[in-house]
């Protein structure tokens, strides 16, 4: 099984450090590859959990020229962070990092990351959602974690990988690695079936 | 309250390289002193999930004379494997290692990381349980990750955040950096009111 995926061709669409160490951590080989594309907005009337795959799949679009020949695989994702039905992209700069990590203080919060594989013939979409429990965070712990580490390219303003991850995060349900940006065991088994 | 956490001296006793890098994230400073002591059995009578814990008060046990001063805390701690009763430590070598993987493959199971805070006047003691999905393994699978990662040092014979962990581990319940070998958020918490 994994002998046929070694023969096609992985591309993956994304600038983010974490993804590609994470899709590294499969031991495939693949390349990055990155078009200039503008972060998108959904439309009204999307449900908040179908947002992450709709992301994905629209990003997909930007890249179909790529898709010349059967053999290539292209995987594009995007993560949101929902909680009290609001999501949380990704923070503009300091006050909305903050107003976000006090909005998931002493909560639970659920992390979506959407997936879509896609082929000139064919696309698979699917999604994993992993919850989060965040403890009490202080406003210095809050203000130490922004300061030092600038969380603003990551939804909803944290990384449980850093430092906030590791005072703050007391439990999670579901899929570690989909926190940090793709839901690695899943991608396995599709790309698998594929 | 970190404040006063700084003006005292931390001393883990651990080999692990992975627990060493989980408490230098939480930016504590600290030092890594590690005595040449035996592998602990435990006595039997003592309930499973009590066994974590029993083998961080034991190792502590070992490093009693470098607690001469008051503002000195000694962190131990033991991580075990938990599957239908039937405590994992670390695999003897490789037929040990593969029957380990091969009885975690398709079920849930708990990891255990118990963990002594000692000073020469008080100790304090906890432990954290998360609960660990694996996928059915094939026999390819646990071949392949044992050959190419030698997880004997690890309880289970496993690392979550190895490839195995990748492709295999579906869910989790509780902390992730318990999995990984330290309960960071909980010892921080345990830290600061100790």
């Amino acid at each position: 099984m994994i002998g046929n995926l070694l023969k096609k061709r992985i591309i993956l669409a994304s600038n983010s450090p974490r993804r590609k160490e994470l899709l590294r951590n499969l031991n495939l080989p693949f390349d990055v590859l990155v078009k200039d594309v503008p972060e998108e907005s959904f439309p009204p009337g999307l449900e908040n959990d179908e947002a992450a795959a709709y992301l994905a799949v629209q990003k997909a679009s930007y890249y179909m020229d790529l898709l010349y020949k059967d053999d290539i695989i292209l995987i594009t994702a995007d993560t949101i962070v929902l909680c009290e039905d609001r999501i949380m992209g990704k923070p503009s700069g300091y006050e909305e990092a903050f107003n976000m990590l006090k909005s998931l203080s002493g909560k639970v919060h659920e992390v979506i990351t959407g997936v879509a594989l896609t082929t000139p013939g064919k696309q698979e979409i699917f999604d994993s959602v992993t919850k989060v429990y965040f403890k009490d965070l202080s406003d210095e712990e809050i203000d130490y974690y922004i300061t030092n580490y600038k969380p603003y390219d990551k939804a909803g303003a944290y990384g449980i990988q850093e430092w906030i991850g590791m005072i703050g995060v007391t439990r999670i349900e579901g899929s570690y690695f989909n926190v940090v940006g793709l839901p690695v065991q899943k991608l396995y088994s599709e790309l698998i079936i594929f």
